[in-house]
């Protein structure tokens, strides 16, 4: 998707020019994975026209692999982003309708080469909320990379105002994540799409339990055996400028916690979840069985995030196990 | 429409910014109009998100009037435009499927209240060309106003990118056309949409001769006799930064011919036809049957535009009247 | 009046660039007005000449009505702003003699027309202060207005800097303020037009405590038994980036304290208080004789508008209406 | 004077930022000399605040002495500058009314420290122009210079709109000039001010004539014996964008005629006869009797003042002695 | 190399921000044949610092590959370019004393490795200027290259401020152009390296005569008998913003002649000599024998460079095609 | 030096743009002291380029003396610096090998010319670091001060990833710092120059103690017991957005504390010890024996510092002194 948005704080009113970046869940995890070292290609459909090939050069300056992006449809995907500061949050305008991915159809992708040297397939909960066909298509890929033995991981990333296609999220998902090896999710997504609820908590004022949410983990695994393993990020909005961030992590027996951080001057939040989803992958296959180890990783490595302008989390492995060393205090390094 | 183009010379591959602006055929008419002092409205529809509003509050600072704009529909069409320089073109992306425009209805429009106050109507080629709904609207403006005992106008404006609805411009054309009182276009428009062709024309070697226009201005007369005026313009397209600039007038009778103009440093050229629509709608009105001065002040008007970045002509009365008084030495005004 | 200032936190010796907007404390109210849906004008007399076109064409795009704006004199006034962070303050350099506005003289406006649809005038005690003719123009205005029966508010906002033209504040504004309905200020401005202080305030250290603040309201209730209702904003200067912000309203009879908002990353906040009255005037014509929620809106549409660049608060209702239903968690609007 | 100018080629009313300059006629004539590496001081009268130090900061950074300005006065002169392109010429506003300058009085300055360690005094015909205190300051400065055995030069500079102050040009010039050894002026000028006309001259078509102009120059050495040297300046305007460029120079026994130069892309045209002054007055003091040089190093170095953004000319000497020597082709120098 | 250049036509002593881009000759070639779809592999030394990785990012964004790439040393080398216009030239800064490519050593490269899938290698004469080393592992590769039996092609570029190392152009570069099968150069090379001259050639004056140009390539085959193709580019510089642009090839029999072509605004023009031998190679592989059709391509290819920011030439090949066609009048395209 | 950095919170990988300043310790407290009005010369070397220019004009600008600065060699030191946020601390990237001021030589510094008029040589631990040849100029400077009766001081300024020469801090900066009166530092300076340690701090928790840093400073005066007076600056670091700032001074027999100031909201935070020296000095000049307030105007300025972009402190006196009258509101100035 591009993403376009008004330098600095300016509303969509006020802007004269729109900053350009790219982005969308999957091709943002697989910048993280690909930053933090990685070889990872991002899957999508782009139009044959300039506007894709500067898709296609923004992922590769990420060292995302593109290789296996298919070409067609009439337009990407856009999305007008305008930041938000203290009182006032940060909008998005989505324009996405007829987009080349929202087109695709089943049989355009051959999963079975794009899965030919890969171990790993993630998908996000935004790809089947788009359009029936690409909902097909994310199926496909679930089972085919579940047959070829891929691990197969998703963020359940609701949007509300995505789903226009005839379905809803709660007759949808289920079936995806029942292919899955991996969950992650917040407590609103676990709440709007399977229905599952924390108990009493009060997120917005900025007050962060994790013990609530661990509730909401057992939740999912319940409803879902198939996962191995279910990660909640934990987001407290005291304003557009100031959050605490944090997550736990679930392997059905033990509920791993990690720190919170108090994000105080946030540059750019879009992202964050995303870049979550990166750090745990990259845990997960870098630290084995230490899931705490991968827990923090991901936590402190989209903690970074938050000071990065794009959807993409630019954080470095060494930055990330700073800030895992307790190292937050952000002095100069020269 | 909403246009982002990177700023200056730069390609789309190289664009970390787009300049925003807004415009497309009969907004610039209508722009070009108010510029000049004229109340003008233009109407069109706009979707309901910040969007519509940025190009509402975009159209009203050029003195546009906005009242007759309808809101609804998902999106507001975009095109993406990279300014050529010397041998290298200027490029267009559009991107207008599925805008609220493109997804109008019949009768969404109270064309009798929109007319109510108002003696002219000017309607373009790009807009029957959008959407099967859209060309039906735009016959249902040109049917009632005619009804309604106003002046229309129209620009040919042939864009063969559009145009893919299932018709083709030339079976659609000609019942609008029927419609009009005055047609603009150029040599182009007239082959493609109708099959008149200039003779022995060599435009794109700069040499610009209007003897030879004459014929298609003919041509269109026979063709269309309702039409009590007709204009070509003129351009010589040197290099993407110098053309030559002029335009010729038949009123089925006389055929009045106007300077050319030597554009060394094209500034902007996108517009440049509708610059002289509109400069021709405020010379007819306002120098009443002295054709001849009403065509010089279009081409002296659409000649500034080349030097203004945007859709629309900037360019006041006072300064157009001066290039038909043949300063166009560019001194300095102090 | 044109603003200019460098770009972020640069100071005027560093700025390269200035940015432009325009804006003062009546255009501000209109401003905000006109951005949540009401029909208003700006009345002010400026220069014919391309930086009162573009003066217009600001206000337009705005919204606000500009057809009883008069045009003359040599000059806009402008003034030149420096954005403060943290203990350093903001900067302002004013540049308004010899303005349009400023040599505008008696019976230039023909305030019968301005008023002839008109049921509100709105004032501040910045036009009084700039000249001696435009302080005689604007009692010609509240004269006027009393006459034709429009609500006629003010804010006291008082300048020390200006006030040059020979008589001080105090000497003029009793009479200004006795044709008013409503007045708003602050307990500096209290203090410094009419000597009204608020017993053991200590603002600076950001303790904002609305029962100090009642005594104010009390005290011009008593200095001008006219006014029917009375504002304070309450501002808590932490620094330069973080404020705390109220406000109180007073009938004469009950006082009305509103919710204290922290702004802990204060994106501009010049025309907070227009923002305050412009919300006041909103809630006042909107919700009836519900005074709580009138001033919860002024205080709520205030509070937005540090999060704004530019003098004009562009807040929507709705936006102001979720503030004031408690959500200030900034969170992202998808 | 201030210089604030939209970026690029926009136009007033499309501007969003400004660009920051500083300059004005004997500013101009200082950064020149300053830029060869001459020692000269600029006089003037800034106000004490960020924007008198912002003058001056600039003015030092280009090498200009500062020691001899005084400070006072409320206003800094502005001058908006819109640049042309093509047939749309550049559009000036001044904004110097009750600016610091304007207001000095006679005494204000002492000239005879100014003059201490100085050999030459120049002015030129703006200065004047702007108000009689400062015509009366100007005259005591001639006097001063003449006084202490100064070289005194001047810019005859005529501008319509100034001179507002009572007197006119032609009232007031011939004294001031008389305290003159050298005069450079335009075509213009000579008319404007002293009634002295070239012969069937037409610049506008850019036909360039020196021999035609031999006349004005031997004009001005009748109406003015006290003249050694007398400087004319031939501009051909073909277009904003295009210009041709040269001068003559006269001691009233030989006409020494210069290269004419063909500037096609002009960057910047302003400051384009300051510039011939900065260069003239180098060229004098460096070639000593070589006047045929002096006015060969004035030509060039105007010259490429059009391809230098802002008031001031940055050429250096190798650069402008390269164009001297016929090296015009504009190759990269690496 | 990182290329800071001020925006636009400031001069260095005016700019405030540089922009960035990356460059250098075999960079610049590289660029042009990924920009036409053809694999290649850049092959130099960055330092391991962001500087190298955000070039490491540029390259891959190009489509360059980065994969044989080495790390190591201790900066990246910079230059500094400032843009000139009309008469005045372009100049550049180099600072790459000490970078990380001057101070590779021999055995550094792992050329086998290098080469194993490549079929072309190419180099230019600025690397062996740079240092003695990097000379010694220039060679290397050469004869390497040969060894493994890949064409090998050079652009002779010399530049004066260069070979600071010892030993000068004309004692080194013969034993490297030995090693070559094609030879690309310009008349100041032949000359300056090889002492091989141009009769009568008044490049500056515009002039580009084929003919003459003849001697060049004839000298060139003779001192070099294993050179089987050689290139020459012939660029007239009129003024910095206006230059004439052809080129001939010499195969030992036949004298091709390429069109010349008029670039009146001229954007950027460095880099388009790499340009020319980008289309050249390009050229080559892809209409096999048909040299003209190469020629004609590279010519193309380079003049469309002249219009393009930066280094590397972004033009595809349907729009050099179009341009060989004749198709230069720069028409909007949509 | 040449300070690039990308605007605002981009990383290295993601500009487009570098903001450029110049800056550097020495370099620093010149421009403050010329800030607060103190005539004052910087002594360096720069390279005879553009570059080099730039830098004069730089320093100019802000009043700083160039006289002394030599000429000669190849290159101007760079450093990169990217602006941290939140947890991710701000990044330095020197690139100062073979700089023209690394290069210089004994000797080539006329000292005795340098040091005629002046009565205070400051130098800091970064110059020593950076070549031997330079370590052996500062020395010179040094006793060449201290022979002609100049108040010598030092800020140690300890950069690990300086001092690659051969020789380390702590062999070189005893011998220094026995030529100095004054000595400014931190404890990590004391630490790793001088194996002084301070006592249990913590200083990344943001804890500051002033008593524990007594120990630093009354260690410092041990060792070095020619230093009159010490001074030590307290930087909490909270994150790279917010820090505490404060410091000691210490005359031998008496420890003065200052206030310690929260600073929520960073602009730039290099060069805020630097402007703490330029304080000090200023106020050791200016009050006399009142060591507190020198102290505290150490304090204040270099709290202000942290407002405002680039390497310089552009506070003024008048600035200073209302934060140390306590006025931290940021109330705006009008």
């Amino acid at each position: 998707m591009l993403r376009l948005n008004p330098p600095g704080f300016l509303r969509f009113g006020q802007a004269h020019t729109f900053d350009i970046a790219f982005g969308g869940g999957e091709a943002n995890v697989s910048a993280s994975l690909a930053n933090f070292g990685m070889a990872t290609d991002f899957v999508t459909r782009l139009p044959k026209n300039d506007l894709g090939e500067a898709c296609l050069a923004y992922l590769r300056s990420h060292g995302v692999g593109t290789a296996k992006i298919i070409r067609g449809g009439s337009r990407i995907g856009i999305y007008f982003l305008e930041n938000g500061a203290v009182q006032r949050g940060s909008k998005v305008i989505y324009d996405r309708e007829g987009s080349s991915i929202a087109q695709i159809q089943k049989g355009m992708i051959d999963w079975e080469a794009v899965f030919a040297d890969a171990d790993w397939f993630h998908w996000t909960g935004i790809t089947p909320a788009v359009s029936e066909s690409l909902c097909g298509v994310c199926l496909e890929g679930i089972v085919k990379a579940r047959q070829m033995g891929l691990t197969v991981s998703c963020d359940l990333n609701y949007r509300a105002k995505l789903w226009q296609w005839g379905k809803k999220a709660k007759e949808v998902m289920p079936e995806l994540v029942r292919g899955c090896d991996i969950a992650v999710g917040n407590e609103e997504d676990a709440d709007k799409v399977f229905g599952i609820k924390a108990p009493d908590t009060d997120v917005v004022a900025g007050r962060v339990e994790a013990e609530k949410f661990a509730a909401v983990a057992e939740g999912l695994k319940q409803a879902f055996p198939n996962l191995k393993l279910i990660g909640i990020t934990l987001r407290g909005s005291i304003s557009a400028s100031h959050n605490t961030w944090s997550g736990i992590l679930y392997d059905g027996a033990q509920l791993y916690r990690g720190a919170v951080f108090d994000i105080t001057d946030i540059v750019d939040r879009v992202g964050g979840g995303d870049a979550f989803v990166g750090g745990l992958i990259y845990g997960l296959r870098t630290y084995g069985n230490d899931l705490q180890k991968a827990l923090d990783f991901a936590i402190a490595a989209s903690c970074l995030k938050h000071s990065v302008i794009g959807d993409f989390n630019l954080a470095t492995v060494d930055e990330v196990e700073k800030i895992m060393a307790g190292e937050t205090s952000g002095r100069v390094s020269r």
